[in-house]
């Protein structure tokens, strides 16, 4: 997507160094863009575990690349498939949550396997991690076509009122390669002039939808506003969301959603009042494995400073304020399971389905 | 309640000086104790307005005072009863949803008109406002008494492990004159030897729960642990709140609750997951006028800085600081409304109640 006017990725390979792996380092925005350089699989790690990057697609693809690294360092050891092995499980490690991660170092791993010189698994481990990126970029072009005509549908409805669409935390284009899962529909929307305006959830304690989400509509042109994440429900109750779209990091088999701490609070609203609440997610965050998101998916607990704290701009200075008592314990849950009853349907670069294990593998039938 | 270990109420006369009323600026906790002398009642207007004080009874007390301080005034004026009326509206316009605010306003004008002399008026303006101040930290103390039954009943059913409480924004006793509504079966229950612990939402935007909640638990030595707003769900999804009591700005006759926004989506998780919810009021709290909470009870809209931007301490400093894009526009919405079908029971002075007319009404029969 555009920034200022400008084409970017989340992530890409260096054009002057290819043994250099180049993302946005997504902790410095609203306020500054800062592209940093990735040239080792630990230096990657650390990039995922403290969210330079983050966002189910993203942390994928970051990890496809990261691989690739892991196949550059593996040439100057003893053994390749260990050192390869190794990179793998320190970079699964990172996040606990995210079913992209785990996802895209197999597809690695069973990939670089089919070269026979370290030569060609470097080169396999490149095209891998190319292919992975570029298919997270199509889903979500894909999810977005198919998703606008859930808006265009009540823009209709709405005779061509602003279609008022609630998101919470990040799954824009930052969340992913490019154009992003829950945006995809809203950027297709915008882009088509279907008039569309977004609510976007502050999404405490990190404030990913502050700091990413509003960014990046805003970079775009997108109407928004920001709101408090406690705000929805009121806003839902008084009829000003036609629509919400969230992202998730993992979903299973039968339609459990794992998204962003507070997505199930939403769900809840949305159903109180008779809210569509859609799930947009390519299908490399559905977890097969899984039937039962409440018992099955691991809930990464991160660091109480984040809760204590808050960070932002003052005299145009990145400052961190203790917002609370020094000595109140908090706790930090990421993420949140959205049970599939509350979802009215999940959109897939396949198209809409069911949130139940029947609507999904209608459309993803080799998984049934 | 105790300040490291000095008893303090939120609002008194001052000692040295009947004609000052002083306030604990809240704005300052949980960082500086700051005490604030008011004098005229502009001032009074300006603490209430811009939350130096804030919470339901607390509100209605400080404009008890402030009448007060208008009575003094108005013996200066050559119209007593007329500057009396307009100083009371200009407190009614300082902030919509709490109700405490106009009923305390009323209940001194009424007082007042039955003072013969200036010197008689000012008398009962002192009385009326002391009575108040009085009652609302009798009628907090009653309230603890009732709800720390509900705690006791399920600390029994758990043989004694820790009660888990969920609370929403502050009805501690820096929300009342003492002790506090939602905090007063809390502060019972730990006085009385019942392990309990809270789980403090933070409450963004203005973050009263982390602000204000936690640190006046904290002087209490009561086990809390601060979460943000968007946790709630996920702790009760696994379990982990044994009981959710927050207070409210306002009630309406039939059992629905005006409280900080968010509450809402507490109240539905709540529902979602047989977690008992309650709301703790003084009957002061009560709009006898009403009956449909969504329709008829006005929400305030605060400023969009709010929402922007985040403030605490740095480096010792109290500092604020831009979350998201400056050009982003941010709604912000006080209050939400909790409709009664969502209210397991209401604490009041009296005794606990079903959150339905007959409920109320069985409790305060006058009212019927």
């Amino acid at each position: 997507m555009n920034v200022n006017g400008k084409h970017y990725r989340t992530i890409w390979v260096s054009e002057t160094d290819p043994r250099t792996v180049q993302i946005i380092d997504q902790r410095a925005l609203p306020h500054r863009l800062v592209i940093e350089d990735l040239a080792t699989v630990s230096h990657v790690a650390i990039a995922i575990k403290e969210m330079h990057v983050r966002g189910a697609g993203l942390i994928g693809a970051t990890a496809g690349y990261g691989m690739y690294l892991a196949a550059l360092e593996a040439c100057e050891q003893s053994s390749f498939e260990e050192h390869l092995e190794e990179c793998g499980r320190a970079l699964k490690a990172t996040r606990p949550t995210a079913v992209n991660l785990a996802w895209a170092v197999d597809r690695q791993i069973t990939a670089i396997s089919a070269g026979k010189t370290s030569a060609e698994k470097v080169a396999i481990a490149l095209r891998t991690a190319t292919e992975i990126a570029e298919e997270d970029a199509a889903f979500c072009r894909s999810i977005g076509a198919h998703g606008v005509e859930l808006i265009r549908q009540l823009s209709q409805k709405k005779n061509g009122a602003p279609v008022n669409v609630l998101t919470h935390c990040n799954a824009g284009w930052l969340a992913f390669v490019d154009y992003g899962s829950a945006t995809g529909p809203i950027y297709a929307a915008h882009d088509q002039g279907i008039a569309v305006h977004v609510w976007v959830d502050e999404t405490r304690p990190r404030s990913q939808g502050a700091k990413l989400t509003a960014w990046e509509l805003g970079m775009h042109g997108v109407p928004h506003t920001l709101i408090a994440d406690n705000t929805g429900g009121h806003l839902m109750q008084h009829g000003l969301v036609d629509l919400v779209i969230v992202g998730t990091d993992r979903t299973t088999r039968t339609g459990d959603v794992a998204n962003k701490i507070g997505t199930y609070l939403k769900a809840l609203a949305a159903k109180d009042n008779g809210v569509p609440f859609y799930v947009a997610l390519p299908s490399s965050s559905f977890d097969w494995t899984m039937r039962d998101g409440l018992l099955e998916i691991p809930i990464e607990e991160r660091g109480s400073e984040e809760v204590k704290y808050a960070d932002g701009l003052s005299d145009g200075q990145h400052v961190e304020v203790l917002v609370a008592p020094k000595e109140s314990p908090a706790a930090n849950y990421g993420f949140d399971i959205t049970p599939s009853r509350l979802v009215t349907g999940l959109i897939t670069e396949r198209g809409i389905c069911a949130a139940t294990e029947a609507g999904i593998t209608s459309l993803f039938p080799q998984m049934r």
